[in-house]
C-alpha cells in the first residue's frame, strides 16, 4: 500500500497547488480594492486568459502587461519626481556652474521661481534635464539616483518617493506575476532614472523597464570601458512613443496595459487593438482628500482625450476614491 | 508507514532533480564539443557562478549571457543573410520601381553585378536597406521576414538559413538556460529581422533580442493603430553600439558574452570589465572544409583586433575545426 499512499499524498499536493493558483479560489489577491466593476474587470480578465479551457487562453510567454509609472504606480503631483530630482541636482551642481546665476532657466530655478524658470517651455525643460542627466558615466548616474531616491522626500507628505506608490497597483503587479504575466514599466520618464529602484519597489527588473533615454557613448578610460551619458535625446517614450518603445524593447503586443493620462492613450489603443481578451485600465485621480483630484484641466498628468476614449470603448476606469481602500502602503501601518 | 514511504519517494525525486541539474553529474550538456580548453572554460565558468558555495556565485537574476548572431550562432559567409534578404527584396520590388533600372546601386544589383553595386560603399548599403526594410508596418515586415526565412536557401549548401546554425552554440544556449541564465542575442543585424524566427531556432524570445533598428511612427489607419517603419536609422548595434544596446535593453552587465569578430570587441570588453567571474568567448572560423576559414583579412566578419585582445587577455578562442565535432545540426542526421 506504500505506493498508493504516496500517490494519494502527491495528488493532495497537486490539488493544493491547483486550488492556490486558481484566481477565484485563492485568498483575495487584491485586498486593497473595494468590490466593484474595476476589481471585477481585472479578476475576470486574468481568469479568462489563464484558464486552459477558456477560449481566450493566452500562453505564459505572451502574457505581457505594461504599466505607466507617474500617476499610475506612484504619485506625480505636485510635480514629477524626476523633475524634483533634476531641481535638486541643479542646486547640488550650482557651485560648479557660477554662470547659472545669470543664465535661464537656472537663475530662476535657483531662486525658487518655477514660473519664470519654465517660461521657456520645452527648451527650458530640456536644458535642465541635459545639464543634470548627462555628462557622467551610466554607473555614476546610477549612484546619483540611488543616493537621491534613498533620501529625497515628497514635498506634501514628507515621505520617501518610494513610499508614495499605490498599494492597490502593487497588488495588481503581484497578482499578474502570480498568474504568469511578465510585468513591464513603460514610462515617459527616464529609463535610467527608474532602473536603480524599480526592482526593489515594484518587483520589476531593469530589463523590464522601457522609458525615455539619452544617447550614450562607449569609451575606454584608463583602459576601463565606460558608457558616457550624452546631452542628446535618444528616445521620448511618451504618447505615440509608447507603442514604439514597447515594440523596440518587448517585440510583442501587451495583452494588458495600465495608465492614467493622455500620454498613455496610444499604449492603450495599441494594446486593445490585438485579438483576443484585452485589458485597458485607467487610474482616475478622484481623491482630493487622500491623494489628488485632477483630470482634463491638469498640467501634470492631463487625462482628457483618453478618458473620453475609455468611456466610449468600455475600458476600465478606476475611481481612486471609490475603488481603493487604501492609496499608499503606509496607510496600512 | 505510508508517510515514510511517501517521504522516501519525494526524497528520491529531489535527488534525481539535483543530479540532473548538477553540471558535473549530468549527462554531457555539450555533446558536439570535443574535450579541450574551450569546452572546459565554458563548463568551469558555469560551475563557478552557479555553485552556491562558490566565491564567484551569481544570483539567477544576474546570469545574463549575450550572443552575437552572424558568425557566432549562424553562418555569415559568403554574405550576411540579411543582405541576401535585402537583395531578394530588391528583386521582388523591382517591378514597382522601374526607376531602379537606371539608379545605383539597384541597377547593378538587378544585373547581379555586386561589385559595381557596392562601389558606393556605405551609402549604397543604406539605400538598399532602407528601400527594402522601410515603408511598411511592423506587422507587414514581420510577415515578409517570416515568408522569406521559411524558403530562402543558403547559396552554398542549398539549406534553409535556419539550418545553417552552429549546433555546438545551440548546445551552449541550452546549457546556460538550464543553469538559470537568461540568453540574449546582441546583433549588428536588424532586431526585427531576427525576432520572427529566433525563438523557434534559438529558444530566444523577442524581448531578448537586441539589434540595429530603424525608426517607427505610430499611426491610426482606418482606426487601427499601426507602427510604420521609416527609412531612418535609429540605432546601430555594432562595435561600440553593442554595450550601449545592452545597457538600453537589458540594463545589466552580462557575465558571459560570445562573439566572432571585431564588431563584438566592445561587448567582450564591457562584459569582462565587471567584477567576479566572467566568460568572453570568440568563435574562430578555422574550418575551410566544413564551413569557412577566415579572420584578419576577411571583409565579412573580420577578426583582427579582437583576436589580438583575446590572446592578450586569455579569453576563450574556439577553434571550430578542432573544438567542434559537428558544425551544423544536419550533420547529425
Amino acid at each position: 500500500m506504500k505506493a498508493r499512499g504516496a500517490l494519494a499524498l502527491v495528488l493532495l499536493a497537486v490539488l493544493a497547488l491547483v486550488v492556490a493558483s486558481t484566481p477565484g479560489l485563492a485568498a483575495d489577491s487584491l485586498p486593497s480594492w473595494n468590490d466593484g466593476a474595476a476589481k471585477t474587470s481585472i479578476v475576470e480578465f486574468v481568469s479568462k486568459v489563464t484558464r486552459e479551457d477558456s477560449p481566450d487562453f493566452v500562453p505564459v510567454a505572451e502574457r505581457i502587461a505594461t504599466f505607466d509609472n507617474d500617476g499610475t504606480l506612484w504619485v506625480e503631483q505636485p510635480i514629477y519626481a524626476q523633475f524634483a530630482f533634476a531641481f535638486d541636482r541643479v542646486k547640488a551642481l550650482a557651485p560648479q556652474h557660477p554662470e547659472w546665476q545669470n543664465e535661464e532657466p537656472f537663475a530662476s530655478l535657483l531662486k525658487g521661481d518655477f514660473k519664470s524658470a519654465f517660461a521657456g517651455g520645452e527648451t527650458a525643460v530640456v536644458k535642465i534635464m541635459m545639464s543634470t542627466h548627462a555628462g557622467m558615466t551610466t554607473e555614476e548616474f546610477e549612484q546619483i539616483v540611488t543616493d537621491w531616491i534613498a533620501s529625497a522626500k515628497h514635498p506634501k507628505t514628507g515621505r520617501l518617493y518610494t513610499e508614495m506608490v499605490y498599494q492597490p497597483m502593487i497588488e495588481v503587479l503581484e497578482y499578474l506575476r502570480a498568474n504568469g504575466f511578465k510585468t513591464y514599466v513603460v514610462t515617459g520618464g527616464g529609463i535610467e532614472f527608474m532602473r536603480p529602484w524599480a526592482e526593489r519597489v515594484y518587483g520589476i527588473p531593469p530589463e523590464q523597464i522601457v522609458g525615455s533615454s539619452i544617447k550614450t557613448k562607449y569609451e575606454l578610460r584608463d583602459g576601463k570601458p565606460v558608457l558616457v551619458r550624452l546631452p542628446e535625446i535618444e528616445f521620448i517614450d511618451d504618447g505615440p512613443g509608447k507603442p514604439a518603445g514597447i515594440n523596440s524593447h518587448i517585440g510583442r503586443r501587451p495583452i494588458a496595459a495600465f495608465g492614467n493620462s493622455d500620454g498613455d492613450l496610444e499604449m492603450l489603443q495599441w494594446t486593445t487593438a490585438g485579438s483576443g481578451a484585452r485589458l485597458a485600465l485607467i487610474v482616475h485621480h478622484t481623491d482630493a482628500a487622500r491623494e489628488w483630484s485632477y483630470d482634463r484641466a491638469s498640467y501634470i498628468g492631463r487625462l482628457d482625450k483618453a478618458l473620453g476614449e475609455a468611456q466610449a470603448k468600455g475600458w476600465t476606469v478606476v475611481d481612486m476614491k471609490r475603488d481603493w481602500k487604501v492609496i499608499f502602503p503606509f496607510e496600512e501601518e
